[in-house]
Parts: C-alpha cells; sequence; structure tokens
C-alpha cells in the first residue's frame, strides 16, 4: 500500500491506498467492470471528493450516490482526500456497476484509503498569518500584484547582528526581535501506524541556504531558538515520526535582493517512506514546497513626513544644527544626536548611508543602508546611535574613492509618479552618473547600480551627475511636497536649479537700480576668503562673460536632466519650479593628486538654494546672501514668491560655512528618517 | 546656440536654437507676452510640429496659423521638429500676440530653428528590416509578446570561431555569415557646418560589452569587417563630423543568456558638442539608445519533424543505424554520419549535446549546444561533422562526472502545453533530479540548470529521476506527435513506461497458457550472458518476489512524476499511455568506486520500450525480445495494440547489444535535429 497517482480498481478484492490530502488521484476500473455493464454508481465516506468530467460531486449524500453515470470512454473520475484519516483505511470509495435498465447493481469495487495530510504553510495571502493553502501548487509561485500571493520574509536588520558571525546553532531572540521574523507552519496528520513507516525532511538548495535562516522555538519554552536551516545547513532531518506533528518556524533573510538573488526562497518538506527491504531504496511520497520573497530595500523621497532627523552636532556648523532641530520640532519629528565618526571624514551621514525601509504583511521595519567607505572597520559606531526598533545593514561597495559617485548620497527618489499609464507607485530611484562614457567619466559602482536595480520596486533612472564636483544629484534638484487641489496636479514639485533664472533676476533688478549691490556682503571676509568668494556686485557678476559662460555650460547639463526626468517622471513643465542659482566651474580638490583632471566640474557660486532640508511644508533652505534689495534678500525674496503660493513656509538657515566649504558640504551631516509609503510593495506589478 | 529642453522666447531679437529630430522642446514665452495681450497666434515652417495642451498644430497651414489661441496660464506649448534644416537656422516659428478683439498683433517673437537628427536604429519592430522609430523611447525598452518590441541578436554559434581567440580587430564574413548579424544604423544628419563642432560616441557598458560584437564593414567594400565595439571595447570614437553620417553596423552576440546575464544589451550613440573655450568642459547634445535581446537557445520536442539524423557508425550496433537509416529515409530527413570520439568513450552523441535552435527575425540558425565531459579539449571532432549552416557552441559546465545527471541528456522537452490559461508554446524543459537532498542525491550541475532557467522561453519543469542508474528521464517517458481531431486533444500522448502493465499483460499471457514462454529466446546466450540476463519465463518472473519488489518501488517513482507532469503541462490520463516495461535494480557500476554506494538503481530488465527513435509517425522502437506468444512477442503486439490506433507505424529495432550493455545505452550515438516551432519565441510572455 502506498501513494498512488493512479488507482486501479478490480472486483476480486478491496483495493488499499494512501492519499495526501488535497492530492487528486484518478480511479481506473476500465479493466473492472463487468461485461455488458454501462453506468456505475459511486458512494463515499465524507471527507473524500470526487470529481468526475470537471463536475464535483458530494458521494457522501445518498441521493448523488444513487445517481447512475454512463461508463463512457475516457472516464476521468478523480478523488481528494480534504482531511485526514483517523485510521488506516478510515476512509472508503466504493463503485457499483449496473447492466442496462437494471437497478441493482451487478458489482461493486471497494476502495479503502488512508489519508494523510503533510503541509508546508506560510502567510500566503499576505494578512499578516499564516493560512494553509487549499491550492497546494498555488504556494509554488510568488505573484506581483493585487491579486497577488506568496509569503514575504525580512532581511534581518537588527543592528546587535551586523558583523556577528552567524554559523551559530542556537540564538536568543527578545519577544520584539522574534516578531520581525516570519512564520511557516510544518503540519503532518495521519495514523500513527502509517506516518511511522515515514520520515520527513525540511529542505531548501544549498544557494539558498545561504541567504535564509530558519529556526524553530526550544521546547522549553525559552527564548532560546534552535537553528534548523542557513548557511551551511541546506537540509533538516526530523526526528522518526510518531504521530501528528504541528510545528512553527521561525525564518529570517540574511540579505536582500541583488544582481546574483532573486530574492526568492523556496522551502520543502519532504515525507520519505522507508523502505521495509534494505535492497528497495526509500521513496518519496510527498513533497510541499512554499516560497517566499526577500522584501526589498524601499528609499523614501523627501515627499514623505520626517519621522526623525540624525543629526552630527558639528561645532562649525551651530547655525545649521540649531536651525534644522527648530524645523524639527515645528514639523514634530524627535531629533537624534549622532557624534562624528572619525573614519568617515566628517561628511558621513548623508554621503554613505541612506534611511530606508523594510516590509511585510507582519511587520514594517526601518533601517540604515549603510555604504561605508571603510569596510575593514570592525565596528561601526553609527548603529549605537539609532533609535530603538531601527535597523542597520552594510552593504559592501567596491572602489571607494572620495568624492566619487560611488556612495548612496548619489541617489534620491522621485515621490510616486505616472508615465503613459505605467505606475510607480513608490516613486522611482534617480541615480547620478556620467551618461556617457570619456576619459574621466565617474559612475556609481556597479555592485551598488546593481543592488538598486534589484530591490525593483523603485525602478532606477540614470541622470546625468558628472558634471557637478560632488556628482551628486541632489545638488541641482529637490521634490517637495505639494497638496493635490485637482486630478492633474502630483502632489509635489520638482525644484531645478536655473542658472538663467538668476541671471534674469539679476537683471531686473539692474534694471531696477539694484546693480551696486554686491553678494555675501553679511558674510565675513575671512569667510568669503577661505571659500574662495568675494563680494562682487550684481553689475561685475553680470559683466563677468567667464562666470556666464560657465552657467550657460551648467545650464545646458541642467537641462539635459529637465528632459530625462519630463519623460521618465511623466512631468510637464508645471510640475517644475526653476530655482535661481549660480554655479561656478573649478578643478577637483578633494581627490588624490593621481585623480586630478583638467576638467573642471561645478560648484555652487553661493549657498545653494537647492539643498533643502525638507520636512512637509517646512522648508530649511540654506541662505544664499544674494543682493540686498530695500533691505532684502533679492534671491530669497525670489524663492518665497515661487513657494509661498503652494503653501511652503521658507526658513532660510543662516549658516555660510556649512554649505561652502573646501572640504565640501556639511549639509550631510543631517540625515532624516521619514515616514514609509501607505501603499505596499507587493501589490505592485514592477 | 544649443540644444535646449526650454526655449525662452523674446520680443527684442529672434531666438536661435538647435533642435534633435523627434525631441519635444517646450516654448516659454511667459516673460515676453506685452501686457494686456490676451491671445497668440503661431505659425512655423514645414517639418515643425506644434503640440498645444495635447493639440498637434499644422501650423505651416495658412488657416492654423490665424486662428488666435488664449494666452492662458499654465501653457504647455511643445515644438518638435520632423527633419532635420538644410541649413543653420533653416526653420522657424513665429509667436504673434493680440490684445482682446483686435486682428493686428502687437508684437512677433521669432525663434530660428536647425533640426539635426541623430539616430540609432535596429530591427525594433521584429521585421527583419531596420525601421527607423518615431518614438525614441520605444527604443529604450525591450518588450515581450505580441504586441511587443525590442531587437534581436543572435549568439554568432560559427563552428569555425569555438575555441578562436577572439580579439582580433579585423574579421573576414562570408556573405552567408554576415546575414546571422544583426543590423544597426547610425544617422547623423544636419547642417555641415553646426555638425563640424560636434563627435560622436557609439558605447554600451563595460559588462555588455563583453557579451556582443560591433562591426563594421570596411570603405573598400570588401568582406573584412572592422571591430568597432566588443570585449575590451566598450566605446568607440568616430572621427570628427564633417557632414551627413549613414552608416550599417553588425552586430552577434558571444554568449546566450545566462544566470549572470539577462540577454539585453544596450547601445547608445552620444553627439558632444566641443566647447570653444578650454576652460568649458563639452556637453552631451543628445544620446539615441537601442536595445537588444539575445536570442535564447530553444529546444525541440520529440515531436517536432526530423530534418537530419546525426548518426556515430558504430561497428557494434550495426542493426541499430540500419534500422535508424531506415526510418530516415521514410520520414525523408538527411543522415550525417559522425566518428567516434575518444574522449567521449563512445557515448557522447545524445549524453553531451543537443541540438537547438536560436531565432531572430531575420535568421533561424539550429545548433548543437555541446556541454563537453572534457573541457580542455583543443578541438571538438563533432563540430566537423555538421551540416552547412548548423552551428556549434560550448556550454561549459562542472563537475562532469561518468553517469551523471550534469549533462544535456538528462533533459528532455514536452510539446507546447497550456495550464490553468499560462500557454507554454515552445513547450517547457523537463531536468531530471533527485526531488529531495540525500547522502547519495544526484543532480544537474547548477551552472546549465542555470543556463536552461535564463533561456525563459520553455520554463523547466523537474522531474525526479535520480532512481535511474542514468538519471535520465528519457528512460521512462518518451513524447509522441498525434493528430489533433477535436479541440480537447494536445497533437502528442506521453508514453510512460509502466511496470504494473508489464506485470497486467504477463498474468494474461499465463491465464491464456504461456506461462513457459521465455523473454530474451532469440537473444544469444553469450549476449544475455554478457549483459547480465536470463531467458526467464513468463512463470518465473511472475514468481520473482524480489523483482516485483523492485518494479513496486519504481512504479512508485513513475507515479510521482506522472503527478508532477500531469500538473506542470496540464495532462489528463487520457493524455498517457502506459507502455509496458520492467526495471531491475542494480549497483551504479559505470563509476569510480569512490562514488560507489549501497544504493541501487533502477535499469531496464528488457531493451527499453520508451527509448523511442521518434520519426513522425514512424518510431523506431527498441526490440524488447518478449515471450513468444503465437509467433509475436507479446510486448510488441501489446505496444503495437496501444500505438496503431494512434497512426503510429512501429518499427522494432532488432538489437539487444544497443539497447542493453554494462557501459550504458548505445542508443546515445544518435541524435536528431528537427524542425523548429512555427511559433517565433518572442511573440510569447515568459
Amino acid at each position: 500500500m502506498s501513494h498512488q497517482s493512479v488507482i486501479h480498481l478490480s472486483l476480486g478484492s478491496p483495493t488499499h491506498a494512501i492519499c495526501v490530502v488535497g492530492m487528486e488521484v484518478c480511479l481506473d476500473f476500465s479493466g473492472c467492470a463487468p461485461q455488458k455493464c454501462t453506468s456505475f454508481t459511486i458512494s463515499g465516506s465524507p471527507g473524500v471528493l470526487v470529481d468526475i468530467h470537471d463536475t464535483v460531486l458530494d458521494i457522501t449524500n445518498e441521493e448523488t450516490a444513487t445517481i447512475q453515470l454512463p461508463l463512457s470512454d475516457p472516464l476521468d473520475v478523480l478523488v481528494t482526500m480534504m482531511s485526514p484519516s483517523s485510521a488506516i483505511d478510515g476512509d472508503k470509495v466504493s463503485v457499483s456497476f449496473y447492466q442496462p435498465d437494471e437497478e441493482v447493481p451487478v458489482a461493486t469495487a471497494e476502495l479503502y484509503l488512508t489519508g494523510i495530510a503533510v503541509s508546508l504553510d506560510a502567510d500566503l495571502f499576505r494578512s499578516g498569518q499564516v493560512e494553509v493553502a487549499s491550492d497546494k501548487q498555488a504556494k509554488k509561485n510568488w505573484v506581483w500584484g493585487p491579486r497577488g500571493w506568496g509569503a514575504i520574509l525580512l532581511v534581518n536588520c537588527s543592528p546587535a547582528d551586523v558583523g556577528q558571525l552567524a554559523d551559530k546553532t542556537k540564538k536568543v531572540f527578545f519577544t520584539e526581535e522574534i516578531k520581525n521574523l516570519s512564520q511557516m507552519v510544518l503540519d503532518v496528520q495521519g495514523p500513527s501506524c502509517v506516518l511511522k513507516n515515514h520520515r520527513l525532511v525540511l529542505h531548501t538548495s544549498k544557494e539558498e541556504s545561504e541567504k535564509a535562516r530558519v529556526y524553530r522555538a526550544h521546547e522549553d519554552g525559552s527564548s532560546t531558538f534552535e537553528l534548523v536551516l542557513g548557511p551551511g545547513r541546506h537540509t533538516y532531518d526530523f526526528a522518526p515520526l510518531e504521530s501528528h506533528l504541528n510545528e512553527t518556524f521561525y525564518v529570517e533573510a540574511t540579505e536582500f535582493p541583488s544582481a546574483s538573488f532573486s530574492g526568492l526562497i523556496f522551502y520543502s518538506v519532504s515525507l520519505v517512506e522507508e523502505s521495509q527491504d534494505p535492497s528497495i531504496p526509500e521513496t518519496l511520497v510527498y513533497k510541499d514546497t512554499v516560497v517566499f520573497r526577500v522584501a526589498p530595500c524601499i528609499f523614501t523621497p523627501s515627499t514623505q513626513m520626517p519621522l526623525e532627523v540624525y543629526l552630527c552636532r558639528e561645532l562649525q556648523v551651530q547655525g545649521f544644527v540649531s536651525a534644522v532641530m527648530e524645523l524639527s520640532e515645528r514639523s514634530n519629528s524627535q531629533v537624534a544626536s549622532v557624534y562624528e565618526d572619525p573614519n568617515r571624514l566628517g561628511r558621513w551621514l548623508q554621503d554613505e548611508m541612506a534611511f530606508c525601509y523594510t516590509q511585510a504583511p507582519h511587520k514594517t521595519v526601518s533601517l540604515v543602508l549603510d555604504t561605508p567607505r571603510v569596510l575593514k572597520l570592525e565596528d561601526f559606531p553609527m548603529k549605537y546611535s539609532l533609535s530603538p526598533g531601527v535597523g542597520y545593514v552594510i552593504q559592501g561597495t567596491k572602489d571607494h574613492r572620495v568624492a566619487s559617485m560611488d556612495s548612496i548620497g548619489n541617489l534620491m527618489v522621485s515621490p510616486p509618479v505616472k508615465i503613459k499609464g505605467k505606475e510607480y507607485p513608490l516613486g522611482r530611484i534617480l541615480i547620478g552618473s556620467s551618461f556617457y562614457p570619456s576619459k574621466e567619466g565617474r559612475d556609481m559602482s556597479k555592485a551598488l547600480r546593481d543592488f538598486l536595480y534589484a530591490q525593483r520596486v523603485q525602478a532606477p533612472v540614470e541622470l546625468f551627475s558628472d558634471w557637478l564636483t560632488t556628482g551628486h544629484v541632489d545638488e541641482f534638484m529637490c521634490f517637495v511636497p505639494t497638496q493635490v487641489k485637482s486630478e492633474d496636479e502630483k502632489g509635489f514639485r520638482l525644484l531645478l536649479a536655473s542658472p538663467s533664472a538668476c541671471y534674469k533676476l539679476f537683471q531686473e533688478k539692474q534694471k531696477g537700480g539694484y546693480g551696486d549691490m554686491p553678494l555675501f556682503e553679511e558674510v565675513r571676509e575671512d569667510q568669503r576668503h577661505s571659500n574662495g568668494r568675494e563680494a562682487k556686485t550684481i553689475n561685475q557678476v553680470l559683466a563677468d562673460e567667464n562666470m556666464r559662460k560657465q552657467n550657460d555650460y551648467v545650464e545646458k547639463c541642467i537641462n539635459l536632466n529637465r528632459d530625462v526626468l519630463k519623460r521618465e517622471l511623466g512631468l510637464v513643465e508645471r510640475d517644475i519650479v526653476d530655482i535661481p542659482q549660480l554655479f561656478c566651474l573649478e578643478q577637483l580638490t578633494n581627490v588624490p593628486s593621481s585623480q586630478q583632471t583638467k576638467k573642471l566640474y561645478a560648484r555652487p557660486y553661493f549657498p545653494n538654494l537647492l539643498q533643502v532640508t525638507v520636512m512637509g511644508k517646512d522648508l530649511g533652505i540654506p541662505k544664499p546672501f544674494g543682493p540686498q534689495v530695500k533691505g532684502t534678500c533679492c534671491l530669497e525674496e525670489k524663492v518665497c514668491q515661487l513657494l509661498e503660493p503652494l503653501g511652503f513656509k521658507c526658513t532660510f538657515i543662516n549658516d555660510f560655512d556649512c554649505y561652502l566649504t573646501e572640504i565640501g558640504d556639511f549639509c550631510a551631516c543631517a540625515n532624516i528618517r521619514r515616514v514609509p509609503f501607505a501603499y505596499k510593495w507587493w501589490k505592485m506589478v514592477p
């Protein structure tokens, strides 16, 4: 007696078979119907479902059981057991054969069934609860979209686990921690005398076992968990089966999807019938498989509300720090202090790490994705500064150079957009690049780019940013959130740096008789001097042919991006606000001399009005120290004219040194954790 | 004057701009309309398209040009040039402004346009011809399906190129060879005085450059081609532009898609404006990108008609060779002779190579995919045996062991199937595996499995074949083509080995009084002996309890596969034909002693009726040498009873040694190249 996919009935003696609950078995009584018989009836015990030519019959119903069915050819009689049997031969199906126009059967074939249940289940329907799937095939597929299904794993982002060796066979989980893990339930039921001839194996592939860990709780109910599958362990043999088994496993991923890892992890349980005869090999009775997808790392655009501001309180930028703290209070977001990390040359917060989140139906986890410049650090101070519940993950990148574009700081995210019918409900990642190859071209490292593409839910767009000293897109663009008043509005504006808007403004002011007003009037001479700036007047700026050429070049570079952004984000001109900003071209200074080139790169001429600290409607904008017109900086006035009608409150942050220094931009010493999207990533189709 | 995405008009002096043909440019006349003006008219030269609020206007039409349009806010006026200008400032747009109820304009703003065309095109619409796409964005995407688009590359399968170093900068192509390459056309047009300030770069990424080669024809019209892009060369700088440029490139891929290669290759041409001032960097004017997908390697099921039979004419299997040649003649397919390759231990033809094809709209190429056991051979004799036009590609696999499942022979393809609405118009690849992990488990190598999955168009199904000595699925199953007479028929039958059908047959014959008839009666004793077989009678076979147990085990293994096949190929019982076949369990013999295990594996007891040489309706079936009943082998009679009503002609191949030998199955010394599917792979959605 064993599991069969086709059961041949006979009249002589009853047939016995084991059926796995939920699996269709075909009944064959072709060789068994007596001659001249043309019809049959079929009856059976509860929990046995019969399907004849796609019609499901309730064979426990007495009336149904008396309906004579034609013995046509071919005859597809499928039997499915709906629940395990309580004893061996605990269920039964009888088939009676009739001659034409007779009401008494000529013969009856009997089939005794023993149902056993083997099921490996997870949160298939993304409800946050493990559910036993009636369709055993569905569990093997992971389907994107609003009508999709498939369970989800979270990457272990616990700061405490970073850098820890993970090949321990036991681990203590706190109650809160275990809630991050996805549950997987194994259920085996059936008569003990049948089960005891079987063994169970839980398994995955060697490659997949490296990407996730499966734990089981200790029997003593303690918080210590036993590692069942994980790196170096792709199979787990259960103790010999004695009776029912119902066990919950806890699963966590160890890495996010990447170029070499799709994010899918399959777990299977195999029920193996042990052979009673040593010369006959064991046989697999049934294999049940469930697939998980590792949740992607999702980045939040500046249009999402702030939750927490991480600030590196450097004394040099006290003006910036105070202003950001005030803005945080106004937008009800917390401020967390972090301390300077000597390994990161002070500028680490925004350049080398990004706040993001990962999400499963049962849990959402905020985390810092750190792409440290120094890869062999033994410890990362940042992880000790994080609020409870905020995760920390290190993503190695190669070829880390100072001022290179190979850093997470060179990435921005758009708000949700829709382009020609294609929706990006979580926005699109914007990566700065060199756009076309040249001798000096700088690009984000392939590893980091591939990582961003592999997350799939925020399809990246490449922008041209290699014309900037930093190479970072946040120097010429910024997204700010607006209220949606009509259908064709998008809920945001894109601020773009515009040298021509600045020239136009200065020309107007010159015409108005303010040509003699200087820039940087309020900046101390030593500050100006150390940053290579002079107190030029509007007339001098407008007369500077070289500066004009440089800004024409910058304008072209930004225009290229304007084209790409309009096309790839589906923007129209009215979604864009041109912010007056001048640039100047300089040689790269903060790179080793071996990387020096003749090519000049653009830096903001005055503190960059585009490097906005966005806290909802409150905008922290670098004070530009522009020419005063009637006692007001004309740049500030222009920016307010552009943004206040959209409902924004502009605060100009008075900290020249924070924004213009020889060694880079100190504004990177703040980093904002924001509210995750309300939209669930698994509901989209990438 | 340069390319701009927004052109600001002014009343004072005409504006000048360069426009790339096909690119939308936004006209901004917000700051230019005189006060009190409330409407405007717009006119222009032919070849300039104006789009106002999603309405396209023919501004060359005199009537249209007199229609006054409201100066509403916001105003989206988009200008697109449809053709390049013949001279600098060769095209023009005028905007005239009107006060309310006036017919004479107050003022007119003029815009002089110079249109330049930059286009990199390929066979976007899969017609076999390069077509210039009007939608420049579409070229960057590759879309599957009947309404999809995107150009296709073929892998260079030329036998002559196998093992040749490919870093040559020049290559001679024969007329026929060059037809395999995909064309890519670069077209640059515009006034010479504008073009000469620009340079052109053709480029791809470093990673993609390793996967394909781009050639250009020599100017002398010879058959020598210059390598433009390829391994180690990811950019190509053109000579300075002087006037129009129209050049055709020829592109070939160097490898099929794999786990680490999606198959997509992007080529871009960048038009770069050189700076006249050394202190200002050059600027990218426009980048045009086209994407190709490398065509997958497609395997053909045995239900496709044979084209050519490759036969290794070993003397030992003359019976087999003669029979196959006869069958070939009957089905009008050619026979090609190949000679034994000492490196492959004689059994190489079917075990280590598979005939497949690859296809682009412009060409279909048959090829041998060779997964040689010996990787460091300097030359592969097989490639010299191929008919002209048949390609040859080596796919490295690791861990090649004798009798392992890491060989292309362990793969079969199903005919086209449909499962619950999901269509597989090119069938599904069937891979033999161990199904669940165990100490002795043997599986196809990850590299080969990943390769098969990466082709995407024949989504693989894993079957359980590790119970067989060879581990090859073709030992228990075979697809044969049938005529489709009604809608619910599938056009094929699956033949499955069935020990129980054989026992049933023998029992019937025993009842009929033929229990004394022996197997292998016609086989010489020394042949029987050397293959470990005795001339047992039906009675003896039926009385052999050990053999019964072994075949019960085999039946279970096949039943597991029956379940999987029904589920994954959408089969029902009437699609399956049970072919009587007995097996016996033996230790692995043809493996090194270090790989010897105690586990026993199944081998056919008599020549395997499932190893059918399928030539359309003509089936070459191993002669089983079964018990004679009334002068006819009862196994042959049964097989004919099952298959002849389906329209098949069964030829039993009388060659015991070919099918049952200690060192494996000689039937692998034939390999059949078959007709490609009529269905084009790019029309499916994987």
